[in-house]
Protein backbone atom coordinates (compact mmCIF):
# COMPACT_ATOMS: atom_id res chain seq x y z
CA UNK A 1 0.00 0.00 0.00
CA UNK A 2 1.16 3.44 -1.14
CA UNK A 3 1.72 6.29 1.90
CA UNK A 4 -1.27 7.37 3.18
CA UNK A 5 -2.38 11.57 2.63
CA UNK A 6 -1.06 12.00 6.11
CA UNK A 7 2.43 11.19 4.87
CA UNK A 8 2.22 12.84 1.70
CA UNK A 9 5.20 15.25 0.66
CA UNK A 10 3.51 18.86 -0.42
CA UNK A 11 4.24 19.53 -3.49
CA UNK A 12 4.54 22.70 -5.46
CA UNK A 13 4.10 23.61 -9.52
CA UNK A 14 4.71 26.85 -11.43
CA UNK A 15 1.92 27.89 -13.93
CA UNK A 16 1.81 30.51 -16.56
CA UNK A 17 -0.31 32.75 -14.76
CA UNK A 18 3.08 33.47 -12.05
CA UNK A 19 1.56 31.30 -9.46
CA UNK A 20 3.17 28.76 -7.23
CA UNK A 21 0.78 26.01 -6.96
CA UNK A 22 0.90 23.76 -3.70
CA UNK A 23 -0.89 20.36 -4.14
CA UNK A 24 -0.37 16.27 -2.98
CA UNK A 25 -0.62 13.74 -5.49
CA UNK A 26 -1.37 10.55 -4.67
CA UNK A 27 -3.29 7.38 -6.20
CA UNK A 28 -2.87 5.74 -9.82
CA UNK A 29 -3.90 3.47 -11.91
CA UNK A 30 -5.32 2.83 -15.31
CA UNK A 31 -8.71 3.93 -16.35
CA UNK A 32 -10.34 6.75 -15.72
CA UNK A 33 -9.03 10.45 -15.58
CA UNK A 34 -7.29 11.82 -12.24
CA UNK A 35 -9.95 13.02 -9.42
CA UNK A 36 -9.16 17.04 -9.14
CA UNK A 37 -10.75 18.09 -5.73
CA UNK A 38 -11.80 21.47 -4.95
CA UNK A 39 -11.60 22.72 -1.43
CA UNK A 40 -14.05 24.22 1.03
CA UNK A 41 -13.98 27.78 1.99
CA UNK A 42 -11.19 28.51 4.61
CA UNK A 43 -9.65 25.08 3.50
CA UNK A 44 -6.14 24.12 2.72
CA UNK A 45 -4.73 20.82 1.77
CA UNK A 46 -4.97 19.58 5.53
CA UNK A 47 -8.38 20.12 5.49
CA UNK A 48 -9.32 17.15 3.24
CA UNK A 49 -10.30 14.11 5.50
CA UNK A 50 -7.31 11.60 4.80
CA UNK A 51 -10.08 8.41 5.22
CA UNK A 52 -11.96 10.09 2.64
CA UNK A 53 -8.63 10.78 0.28
CA UNK A 54 -7.32 7.40 0.74
CA UNK A 55 -10.58 5.26 0.01
CA UNK A 56 -10.80 7.39 -3.09
CA UNK A 57 -6.78 6.98 -4.29
CA UNK A 58 -7.63 3.33 -4.23
CA UNK A 59 -8.59 3.12 -7.45
CA UNK A 60 -7.37 5.87 -9.30
CA UNK A 61 -5.51 9.33 -9.12
CA UNK A 62 -6.54 12.03 -6.80
CA UNK A 63 -4.74 15.39 -6.74
CA UNK A 64 -5.61 17.76 -3.76
CA UNK A 65 -4.34 21.79 -4.63
CA UNK A 66 -4.46 25.10 -3.06
CA UNK A 67 -6.09 27.94 -5.35
CA UNK A 68 -4.11 31.13 -5.65
CA UNK A 69 -3.70 33.25 -2.61
CA UNK A 70 -5.08 30.11 -0.57
CA UNK A 71 -3.00 28.14 2.16
CA UNK A 72 0.47 27.18 0.36
CA UNK A 73 0.59 28.70 -2.77
CA UNK A 74 1.71 32.17 -3.90
CA UNK A 75 -0.41 35.01 -5.72
CA UNK A 76 -4.11 36.44 -3.94
CA UNK A 77 -7.03 34.95 -3.79
CA UNK A 78 -9.37 36.84 -5.82
CA UNK A 79 -12.93 37.77 -4.85
CA UNK A 80 -14.77 36.13 -7.67
CA UNK A 81 -15.79 32.57 -8.65
CA UNK A 82 -14.89 33.14 -12.46
CA UNK A 83 -11.50 34.27 -11.52
CA UNK A 84 -10.94 31.37 -9.03
CA UNK A 85 -12.17 29.27 -11.78
CA UNK A 86 -9.54 30.79 -14.22
CA UNK A 87 -6.58 30.28 -11.29
CA UNK A 88 -7.96 26.67 -11.25
CA UNK A 89 -7.43 26.32 -15.20
CA UNK A 90 -4.31 27.13 -14.90
CA UNK A 91 -3.01 25.06 -12.19
CA UNK A 92 -4.70 21.61 -14.28
CA UNK A 93 -2.60 23.25 -17.18
CA UNK A 94 0.47 23.78 -15.10
CA UNK A 95 -0.15 19.58 -14.46
CA UNK A 96 -0.22 18.97 -17.90
CA UNK A 97 -4.10 17.55 -17.49
CA UNK A 98 -5.68 17.71 -20.79
CA UNK A 99 -8.87 16.07 -19.16
CA UNK A 100 -9.49 15.47 -14.93
CA UNK A 101 -12.82 14.55 -12.85
CA UNK A 102 -13.43 17.62 -10.58
CA UNK A 103 -14.65 16.82 -6.83
CA UNK A 104 -15.85 20.68 -5.65
CA UNK A 105 -16.85 20.84 -2.33
CA UNK A 106 -18.71 24.05 -1.12
CA UNK A 107 -16.84 26.98 -2.48
CA UNK A 108 -15.07 24.78 -4.59
CA UNK A 109 -18.31 23.00 -6.23
CA UNK A 110 -18.84 26.65 -7.48
CA UNK A 111 -15.47 26.51 -8.90
CA UNK A 112 -15.94 23.36 -10.55
CA UNK A 113 -19.17 24.44 -12.05
CA UNK A 114 -17.52 27.32 -13.64
CA UNK A 115 -14.59 25.22 -14.78
CA UNK A 116 -17.17 22.92 -16.49
CA UNK A 117 -18.94 25.92 -18.25
CA UNK A 118 -15.69 27.62 -18.87
CA UNK A 119 -13.56 25.17 -20.23
CA UNK A 120 -15.87 21.74 -20.66
CA UNK A 121 -13.34 19.75 -22.54
CA UNK A 122 -11.16 19.67 -19.39
CA UNK A 123 -13.91 17.87 -17.01
CA UNK A 124 -14.97 14.56 -17.85
CA UNK A 125 -17.20 13.95 -14.86
CA UNK A 126 -18.53 16.62 -12.11
CA UNK A 127 -18.87 15.70 -8.68
CA UNK A 128 -21.07 18.55 -6.74
CA UNK A 129 -20.88 17.86 -2.61
CA UNK A 130 -22.40 20.36 -0.73
CA UNK A 131 -23.28 22.72 -3.83
CA UNK A 132 -26.38 25.10 -5.13
CA UNK A 133 -26.17 26.77 -8.67
CA UNK A 134 -25.58 30.58 -8.87
CA UNK A 135 -28.15 32.75 -8.15
CA UNK A 136 -30.65 30.62 -6.34
CA UNK A 137 -33.21 32.72 -4.65
CA UNK A 138 -32.36 32.52 -0.67
CA UNK A 139 -28.88 31.34 -0.42
CA UNK A 140 -27.08 34.58 -0.29
CA UNK A 141 -24.49 35.04 1.92
CA UNK A 142 -25.01 31.81 4.29
CA UNK A 143 -27.35 32.33 7.34
CA UNK A 144 -26.17 34.56 10.34
CA UNK A 145 -24.92 31.57 12.28
CA UNK A 146 -23.06 29.68 9.89
CA UNK A 147 -21.16 32.86 8.72
CA UNK A 148 -20.99 33.79 13.11
CA UNK A 149 -19.49 30.35 13.41
CA UNK A 150 -17.04 29.91 10.39
CA UNK A 151 -16.36 33.08 9.45
CA UNK A 152 -14.71 34.36 12.32
CA UNK A 153 -11.42 35.90 12.67
CA UNK A 154 -10.26 32.81 14.65
CA UNK A 155 -11.98 29.36 14.34
CA UNK A 156 -12.59 26.56 16.61
CA UNK A 157 -13.26 22.89 16.03
CA UNK A 158 -16.67 23.01 17.82
CA UNK A 159 -17.91 26.50 15.77
CA UNK A 160 -16.26 23.51 12.63
CA UNK A 161 -18.36 20.52 14.57
CA UNK A 162 -21.77 22.95 14.54
CA UNK A 163 -21.78 23.58 10.57
CA UNK A 164 -19.84 20.68 9.01
CA UNK A 165 -21.58 17.95 11.37
CA UNK A 166 -25.38 18.03 13.12
CA UNK A 167 -26.29 17.24 16.79
CA UNK A 168 -26.85 13.79 16.85
CA UNK A 169 -24.41 11.89 18.81
CA UNK A 170 -23.11 9.73 15.38
CA UNK A 171 -22.74 12.74 13.41
CA UNK A 172 -20.74 14.55 16.29
CA UNK A 173 -18.24 11.66 17.19
CA UNK A 174 -17.79 11.32 13.32
CA UNK A 175 -16.73 14.89 13.36
CA UNK A 176 -14.45 14.13 16.33
CA UNK A 177 -12.84 11.44 14.88
CA UNK A 178 -12.78 13.60 11.42
CA UNK A 179 -10.73 15.80 12.79
CA UNK A 180 -8.25 13.61 15.19
CA UNK A 181 -7.41 12.56 11.21
CA UNK A 182 -6.50 15.56 9.81
CA UNK A 183 -4.43 16.98 12.91
CA UNK A 184 -3.09 13.49 13.07
CA UNK A 185 -0.05 15.04 10.92
CA UNK A 186 2.26 16.69 12.70
CA UNK A 187 5.02 17.57 10.26
CA UNK A 188 5.06 19.89 6.85
CA UNK A 189 1.14 20.61 7.68
CA UNK A 190 -0.04 23.38 5.54
CA UNK A 191 0.43 27.50 5.30
CA UNK A 192 -3.08 28.47 7.34
CA UNK A 193 -5.31 30.58 4.83
CA UNK A 194 -5.29 34.02 5.92
CA UNK A 195 -8.01 36.32 6.57
CA UNK A 196 -7.45 38.11 3.45
CA UNK A 197 -8.06 34.58 1.56
CA UNK A 198 -11.42 34.40 4.33
CA UNK A 199 -12.59 37.86 2.82
CA UNK A 200 -12.17 37.37 -0.70
CA UNK A 201 -14.01 34.04 -0.55
CA UNK A 202 -16.56 34.97 1.34
CA UNK A 203 -16.89 38.33 -1.37
CA UNK A 204 -17.31 35.86 -4.06
CA UNK A 205 -19.58 33.55 -2.16
CA UNK A 206 -22.03 36.52 -1.52
CA UNK A 207 -21.71 37.48 -5.41
CA UNK A 208 -22.57 33.95 -6.22
CA UNK A 209 -25.58 33.65 -4.02
CA UNK A 210 -27.06 37.26 -5.24
CA UNK A 211 -30.61 36.18 -6.32
CA UNK A 212 -31.04 36.06 -9.79
CA UNK A 213 -32.84 33.85 -11.40
CA UNK A 214 -32.14 33.93 -14.97
CA UNK A 215 -28.36 32.77 -13.82
CA UNK A 216 -29.87 29.56 -12.76
CA UNK A 217 -30.30 28.67 -16.58
CA UNK A 218 -26.19 28.35 -17.13
CA UNK A 219 -25.94 25.08 -15.73
CA UNK A 220 -28.89 23.50 -18.49
CA UNK A 221 -25.38 23.83 -20.59
CA UNK A 222 -23.33 21.34 -18.70
CA UNK A 223 -22.99 18.40 -21.09
CA UNK A 224 -20.85 15.79 -18.82
CA UNK A 225 -22.05 13.01 -16.03
CA UNK A 226 -22.67 15.26 -12.64
CA UNK A 227 -23.46 13.60 -9.59
CA UNK A 228 -24.66 16.19 -7.12
CA UNK A 229 -24.48 15.33 -2.78
CA UNK A 230 -25.20 16.73 0.48
CA UNK A 231 -26.08 15.73 4.18
CA UNK A 232 -29.81 16.33 5.01
CA UNK A 233 -28.92 19.00 7.42
CA UNK A 234 -26.68 21.04 5.88
CA UNK A 235 -26.92 24.24 7.25
CA UNK A 236 -24.67 26.25 5.00
CA UNK A 237 -26.13 25.17 1.89
CA UNK A 238 -29.54 23.35 2.01
CA UNK A 239 -30.00 20.30 0.32
CA UNK A 240 -32.64 21.88 -1.33
CA UNK A 241 -30.38 23.08 -4.04
CA UNK A 242 -29.17 19.67 -4.72
CA UNK A 243 -32.19 19.05 -5.93
CA UNK A 244 -32.32 22.42 -7.63
CA UNK A 245 -29.14 21.27 -9.31
CA UNK A 246 -30.26 18.10 -10.33
CA UNK A 247 -33.31 19.14 -11.90
CA UNK A 248 -31.55 22.19 -13.90
CA UNK A 249 -28.33 20.15 -14.71
CA UNK A 250 -29.45 17.51 -18.14
CA UNK A 251 -27.54 14.29 -16.62
CA UNK A 252 -27.34 14.52 -13.51
CA UNK A 253 -28.21 11.76 -10.26
CA UNK A 254 -28.47 13.15 -6.59
CA UNK A 255 -27.80 11.23 -3.25
CA UNK A 256 -28.65 12.67 0.01
CA UNK A 257 -27.54 11.22 2.70
CA UNK A 258 -29.00 10.73 6.71
CA UNK A 259 -27.80 12.80 9.67
CA UNK A 260 -25.29 14.84 8.11
CA UNK A 261 -24.53 18.35 7.57
CA UNK A 262 -21.85 20.46 5.02
CA UNK A 263 -19.07 17.37 6.32
CA UNK A 264 -21.58 14.79 5.02
CA UNK A 265 -18.71 13.42 2.57
CA UNK A 266 -16.21 13.06 5.94
CA UNK A 267 -19.00 11.57 7.95
CA UNK A 268 -19.69 9.40 5.57
CA UNK A 269 -16.53 9.01 3.81
CA UNK A 270 -16.27 5.42 2.79
CA UNK A 271 -19.95 5.23 1.29
CA UNK A 272 -19.19 8.43 -0.39
CA UNK A 273 -16.38 7.10 -1.79
CA UNK A 274 -17.48 4.12 -3.17
CA UNK A 275 -20.79 6.38 -4.52
CA UNK A 276 -17.80 8.32 -5.92
CA UNK A 277 -16.25 5.21 -7.64
CA UNK A 278 -19.54 3.89 -9.03
CA UNK A 279 -20.12 7.27 -10.97
CA UNK A 280 -16.87 7.78 -11.99
CA UNK A 281 -16.84 3.70 -13.40
CA UNK A 282 -20.02 3.57 -14.79
CA UNK A 283 -20.21 3.59 -18.82
CA UNK B 1 -65.51 -0.84 6.78
CA UNK B 2 -67.23 1.92 4.51
CA UNK B 3 -67.71 0.67 1.16
CA UNK B 4 -64.53 0.71 -1.64
CA UNK B 5 -64.54 2.64 -4.63
CA UNK B 6 -65.18 0.41 -6.77
CA UNK B 7 -68.55 0.27 -5.47
CA UNK B 8 -68.93 4.27 -4.63
CA UNK B 9 -72.03 5.76 -6.39
CA UNK B 10 -71.28 8.89 -8.67
CA UNK B 11 -72.26 12.05 -7.06
CA UNK B 12 -73.13 15.47 -9.07
CA UNK B 13 -72.85 19.21 -7.87
CA UNK B 14 -73.53 21.90 -9.72
CA UNK B 15 -71.73 24.86 -9.30
CA UNK B 16 -71.64 28.69 -9.89
CA UNK B 17 -70.04 28.44 -13.53
CA UNK B 18 -72.76 26.38 -14.39
CA UNK B 19 -71.36 23.01 -15.14
CA UNK B 20 -72.11 19.71 -13.40
CA UNK B 21 -69.77 18.04 -11.83
CA UNK B 22 -69.41 14.15 -11.16
CA UNK B 23 -67.74 13.09 -8.60
CA UNK B 24 -67.07 10.05 -6.02
CA UNK B 25 -66.92 11.17 -2.07
CA UNK B 26 -65.46 8.26 0.43
CA UNK B 27 -63.20 7.90 3.31
CA UNK B 28 -64.26 10.50 6.22
CA UNK B 29 -62.87 11.24 10.22
CA UNK B 30 -61.37 13.96 11.87
CA UNK B 31 -58.51 16.30 11.48
CA UNK B 32 -56.72 16.95 8.37
CA UNK B 33 -58.46 18.87 5.37
CA UNK B 34 -60.46 16.43 2.64
CA UNK B 35 -58.33 15.10 0.32
CA UNK B 36 -59.15 16.15 -3.59
CA UNK B 37 -57.57 14.66 -6.74
CA UNK B 38 -56.97 15.35 -9.86
CA UNK B 39 -56.50 13.22 -12.68
CA UNK B 40 -53.88 12.57 -15.70
CA UNK B 41 -54.51 12.51 -18.92
CA UNK B 42 -57.65 11.69 -20.76
CA UNK B 43 -58.58 10.48 -17.16
CA UNK B 44 -61.89 10.17 -15.30
CA UNK B 45 -63.09 8.41 -12.34
CA UNK B 46 -62.78 4.98 -13.33
CA UNK B 47 -59.16 5.58 -13.59
CA UNK B 48 -58.05 5.77 -10.11
CA UNK B 49 -56.77 2.64 -8.77
CA UNK B 50 -59.25 1.79 -6.18
CA UNK B 51 -56.56 0.27 -4.09
CA UNK B 52 -54.55 3.43 -3.60
CA UNK B 53 -58.41 5.40 -2.72
CA UNK B 54 -59.38 3.04 -0.63
CA UNK B 55 -56.09 3.16 1.65
CA UNK B 56 -55.87 7.22 1.61
CA UNK B 57 -59.67 7.05 2.44
CA UNK B 58 -58.62 4.86 5.94
CA UNK B 59 -58.06 8.50 7.20
CA UNK B 60 -59.44 11.00 6.04
CA UNK B 61 -62.16 12.52 3.08
CA UNK B 62 -60.86 11.75 -0.42
CA UNK B 63 -62.99 13.32 -3.21
CA UNK B 64 -62.29 12.27 -6.79
CA UNK B 65 -63.52 14.38 -9.47
CA UNK B 66 -64.09 14.80 -13.21
CA UNK B 67 -62.86 18.12 -14.11
CA UNK B 68 -65.02 20.61 -16.62
CA UNK B 69 -65.88 19.06 -19.64
CA UNK B 70 -64.13 15.19 -18.57
CA UNK B 71 -65.97 12.20 -18.20
CA UNK B 72 -69.27 12.14 -16.55
CA UNK B 73 -69.20 16.25 -16.13
CA UNK B 74 -70.61 18.63 -18.18
CA UNK B 75 -69.57 21.94 -19.50
CA UNK B 76 -66.39 21.81 -22.70
CA UNK B 77 -62.64 20.97 -21.92
CA UNK B 78 -60.68 24.59 -21.99
CA UNK B 79 -57.09 24.20 -23.71
CA UNK B 80 -55.17 25.65 -21.11
CA UNK B 81 -54.05 24.88 -16.99
CA UNK B 82 -55.17 28.09 -15.99
CA UNK B 83 -59.00 27.35 -16.87
CA UNK B 84 -58.67 24.24 -15.67
CA UNK B 85 -57.73 25.56 -12.35
CA UNK B 86 -60.58 28.03 -12.34
CA UNK B 87 -62.66 25.24 -13.07
CA UNK B 88 -61.51 22.98 -10.52
CA UNK B 89 -62.18 26.39 -8.19
CA UNK B 90 -65.75 25.94 -9.33
CA UNK B 91 -65.83 22.69 -8.37
CA UNK B 92 -63.96 23.02 -4.87
CA UNK B 93 -66.84 26.03 -3.89
CA UNK B 94 -69.67 24.17 -5.31
CA UNK B 95 -68.59 21.25 -2.69
CA UNK B 96 -67.93 24.04 -0.02
CA UNK B 97 -64.53 23.31 0.59
CA UNK B 98 -63.01 26.56 2.19
CA UNK B 99 -59.51 24.43 2.34
CA UNK B 100 -58.54 21.45 1.19
CA UNK B 101 -55.26 19.05 0.17
CA UNK B 102 -54.61 18.13 -3.44
CA UNK B 103 -53.39 15.40 -4.88
CA UNK B 104 -52.76 16.06 -8.74
CA UNK B 105 -51.10 13.41 -10.76
CA UNK B 106 -49.69 14.41 -14.15
CA UNK B 107 -51.80 17.14 -15.65
CA UNK B 108 -53.84 16.95 -12.76
CA UNK B 109 -50.46 18.26 -10.83
CA UNK B 110 -50.14 21.34 -13.50
CA UNK B 111 -53.57 22.22 -12.14
CA UNK B 112 -52.89 21.38 -8.83
CA UNK B 113 -49.86 24.06 -8.72
CA UNK B 114 -51.88 26.69 -10.71
CA UNK B 115 -54.51 26.42 -8.19
CA UNK B 116 -51.84 26.55 -5.32
CA UNK B 117 -50.78 29.73 -7.08
CA UNK B 118 -54.10 31.37 -7.86
CA UNK B 119 -56.19 30.94 -4.61
CA UNK B 120 -53.31 29.71 -2.45
CA UNK B 121 -55.69 29.87 0.86
CA UNK B 122 -57.80 27.32 -0.39
CA UNK B 123 -54.46 24.65 -0.22
CA UNK B 124 -53.68 23.57 3.08
CA UNK B 125 -50.80 20.71 1.30
CA UNK B 126 -50.04 19.86 -1.96
CA UNK B 127 -49.05 16.71 -3.19
CA UNK B 128 -47.61 16.56 -7.04
CA UNK B 129 -47.57 13.21 -8.14
CA UNK B 130 -45.49 12.81 -11.83
CA UNK B 131 -45.25 16.65 -11.95
CA UNK B 132 -42.93 19.48 -13.40
CA UNK B 133 -42.65 23.09 -13.40
CA UNK B 134 -44.48 24.86 -16.08
CA UNK B 135 -41.43 25.89 -18.89
CA UNK B 136 -38.87 23.29 -17.69
CA UNK B 137 -36.84 23.04 -20.51
CA UNK B 138 -36.88 19.67 -22.50
CA UNK B 139 -40.54 18.62 -21.38
CA UNK B 140 -42.66 20.11 -24.22
CA UNK B 141 -45.20 17.59 -25.68
CA UNK B 142 -43.90 14.61 -24.29
CA UNK B 143 -41.56 11.76 -25.90
CA UNK B 144 -42.57 10.79 -29.44
CA UNK B 145 -43.31 7.19 -28.31
CA UNK B 146 -45.23 8.29 -25.24
CA UNK B 147 -47.44 10.29 -27.09
CA UNK B 148 -47.73 7.70 -29.61
CA UNK B 149 -49.27 5.11 -26.98
CA UNK B 150 -51.42 7.26 -25.05
CA UNK B 151 -52.20 10.01 -27.32
CA UNK B 152 -53.89 7.49 -30.17
CA UNK B 153 -57.66 8.17 -30.72
CA UNK B 154 -58.44 4.28 -29.60
CA UNK B 155 -56.12 3.17 -26.78
CA UNK B 156 -54.99 -0.01 -25.29
CA UNK B 157 -54.12 -1.89 -22.19
CA UNK B 158 -50.99 -2.50 -23.68
CA UNK B 159 -50.42 1.31 -24.36
CA UNK B 160 -50.95 2.38 -21.19
CA UNK B 161 -48.59 -0.06 -19.49
CA UNK B 162 -45.91 0.87 -21.24
CA UNK B 163 -46.14 4.45 -19.94
CA UNK B 164 -47.59 3.94 -16.79
CA UNK B 165 -45.10 1.21 -15.66
CA UNK B 166 -42.03 -0.28 -16.61
CA UNK B 167 -40.82 -3.21 -18.63
CA UNK B 168 -39.81 -5.29 -15.36
CA UNK B 169 -41.75 -8.00 -14.61
CA UNK B 170 -42.71 -6.76 -11.38
CA UNK B 171 -43.98 -3.33 -12.60
CA UNK B 172 -45.84 -4.98 -15.17
CA UNK B 173 -47.51 -7.57 -13.15
CA UNK B 174 -48.62 -4.72 -10.87
CA UNK B 175 -49.73 -2.51 -14.35
CA UNK B 176 -51.77 -5.62 -14.92
CA UNK B 177 -53.43 -5.81 -10.97
CA UNK B 178 -54.05 -2.46 -11.47
CA UNK B 179 -56.35 -2.41 -14.03
CA UNK B 180 -57.76 -5.24 -12.82
CA UNK B 181 -58.76 -3.48 -9.94
CA UNK B 182 -60.19 -0.62 -12.30
CA UNK B 183 -62.17 -3.08 -14.39
CA UNK B 184 -63.91 -4.68 -11.77
CA UNK B 185 -66.54 -2.30 -11.46
CA UNK B 186 -69.19 -3.27 -14.30
CA UNK B 187 -72.17 -0.92 -12.92
CA UNK B 188 -72.77 2.74 -13.21
CA UNK B 189 -69.33 3.49 -14.82
CA UNK B 190 -67.81 6.87 -15.88
CA UNK B 191 -68.76 8.12 -19.04
CA UNK B 192 -65.48 7.86 -21.20
CA UNK B 193 -63.52 10.96 -21.66
CA UNK B 194 -64.15 12.38 -25.46
CA UNK B 195 -61.65 13.32 -28.47
CA UNK B 196 -61.93 16.65 -27.86
CA UNK B 197 -61.32 16.35 -24.19
CA UNK B 198 -58.13 14.88 -25.33
CA UNK B 199 -56.99 17.16 -27.81
CA UNK B 200 -58.39 20.36 -25.19
CA UNK B 201 -55.59 18.47 -22.94
CA UNK B 202 -52.97 18.09 -24.93
CA UNK B 203 -52.88 21.52 -26.10
CA UNK B 204 -52.97 22.51 -22.19
CA UNK B 205 -50.06 20.35 -21.97
CA UNK B 206 -47.93 21.63 -24.42
CA UNK B 207 -48.55 25.02 -23.34
CA UNK B 208 -47.43 24.21 -20.09
CA UNK B 209 -44.16 22.70 -21.57
CA UNK B 210 -43.17 25.70 -23.95
CA UNK B 211 -39.60 26.22 -22.48
CA UNK B 212 -39.49 29.50 -20.29
CA UNK B 213 -36.97 29.61 -18.02
CA UNK B 214 -38.66 32.93 -16.61
CA UNK B 215 -41.87 30.46 -15.40
CA UNK B 216 -39.71 28.35 -12.84
CA UNK B 217 -39.83 31.28 -10.62
CA UNK B 218 -43.34 31.33 -9.82
CA UNK B 219 -43.87 27.93 -7.72
CA UNK B 220 -40.94 30.07 -5.25
CA UNK B 221 -44.43 31.60 -3.92
CA UNK B 222 -45.65 28.44 -2.91
CA UNK B 223 -45.86 29.01 0.48
CA UNK B 224 -47.78 25.57 1.57
CA UNK B 225 -45.73 22.05 2.21
CA UNK B 226 -45.23 20.29 -0.96
CA UNK B 227 -44.23 16.55 -1.19
CA UNK B 228 -43.69 15.66 -4.72
CA UNK B 229 -43.22 12.39 -6.02
CA UNK B 230 -42.42 10.41 -9.12
CA UNK B 231 -41.36 6.52 -10.51
CA UNK B 232 -37.79 6.66 -11.04
CA UNK B 233 -38.41 5.71 -14.95
CA UNK B 234 -41.13 8.12 -15.75
CA UNK B 235 -41.08 8.08 -19.82
CA UNK B 236 -43.61 10.56 -19.72
CA UNK B 237 -42.45 13.55 -17.12
CA UNK B 238 -39.28 12.62 -16.03
CA UNK B 239 -37.74 12.53 -12.55
CA UNK B 240 -35.54 15.28 -12.75
CA UNK B 241 -38.51 17.48 -13.28
CA UNK B 242 -39.20 16.27 -9.22
CA UNK B 243 -35.82 17.14 -8.28
CA UNK B 244 -36.64 20.78 -9.97
CA UNK B 245 -39.76 20.82 -8.19
CA UNK B 246 -38.31 20.17 -4.97
CA UNK B 247 -35.71 22.40 -5.94
CA UNK B 248 -37.92 26.17 -6.83
CA UNK B 249 -40.48 25.22 -4.23
CA UNK B 250 -39.82 26.76 -0.62
CA UNK B 251 -41.44 24.04 1.80
CA UNK B 252 -40.74 20.48 -0.22
CA UNK B 253 -39.63 17.04 -0.16
CA UNK B 254 -39.40 14.84 -2.74
CA UNK B 255 -39.18 10.94 -2.95
CA UNK B 256 -38.41 8.88 -6.02
CA UNK B 257 -39.56 5.70 -5.86
CA UNK B 258 -37.88 2.21 -7.64
CA UNK B 259 -38.62 0.20 -10.50
CA UNK B 260 -42.10 2.52 -11.62
CA UNK B 261 -43.15 4.72 -14.06
CA UNK B 262 -45.58 7.21 -14.71
CA UNK B 263 -48.33 5.11 -12.14
CA UNK B 264 -45.68 4.84 -9.47
CA UNK B 265 -48.63 5.71 -7.30
CA UNK B 266 -50.53 2.95 -7.85
CA UNK B 267 -47.63 0.19 -8.73
CA UNK B 268 -46.48 1.22 -4.88
CA UNK B 269 -49.99 2.27 -3.69
CA UNK B 270 -49.54 1.18 -0.45
CA UNK B 271 -46.10 2.92 0.13
CA UNK B 272 -47.46 6.18 -1.34
CA UNK B 273 -50.37 5.94 0.46
CA UNK B 274 -48.54 5.77 3.88
CA UNK B 275 -46.16 8.41 2.88
CA UNK B 276 -49.48 11.04 1.21
CA UNK B 277 -50.57 10.17 5.42
CA UNK B 278 -47.38 11.31 7.10
CA UNK B 279 -46.72 14.46 4.90
CA UNK B 280 -50.81 14.73 5.41
CA UNK B 281 -50.25 14.41 9.13
CA UNK B 282 -46.55 15.79 10.25
CA UNK B 283 -46.90 18.55 12.31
Amino acid sequence: MAEGYSELRNERVSAANGVDYAYRDTGGGQGTAPLILLQHFRGNLDNWDPALIDTLAQSRRVVTFDNAGVGGSTGTTPDTIEQMAGDAIAFLTALELSQADLLGFSIGSFIAQQIALMRPAIVRRLILASSAPQGAAGMHGWAPEVIGAIGTPQTSPEAYLDVFFTRSAASRQAGQQALRRMYARTEDRDTATTWATREAQYDAVCTWGIPDHSRLQRIGALGMPVFVANGDSDPMILPRYSYLLAGLIPHAQVKIYPDSAHGFLFQHHAEFAADVDTFLTRR
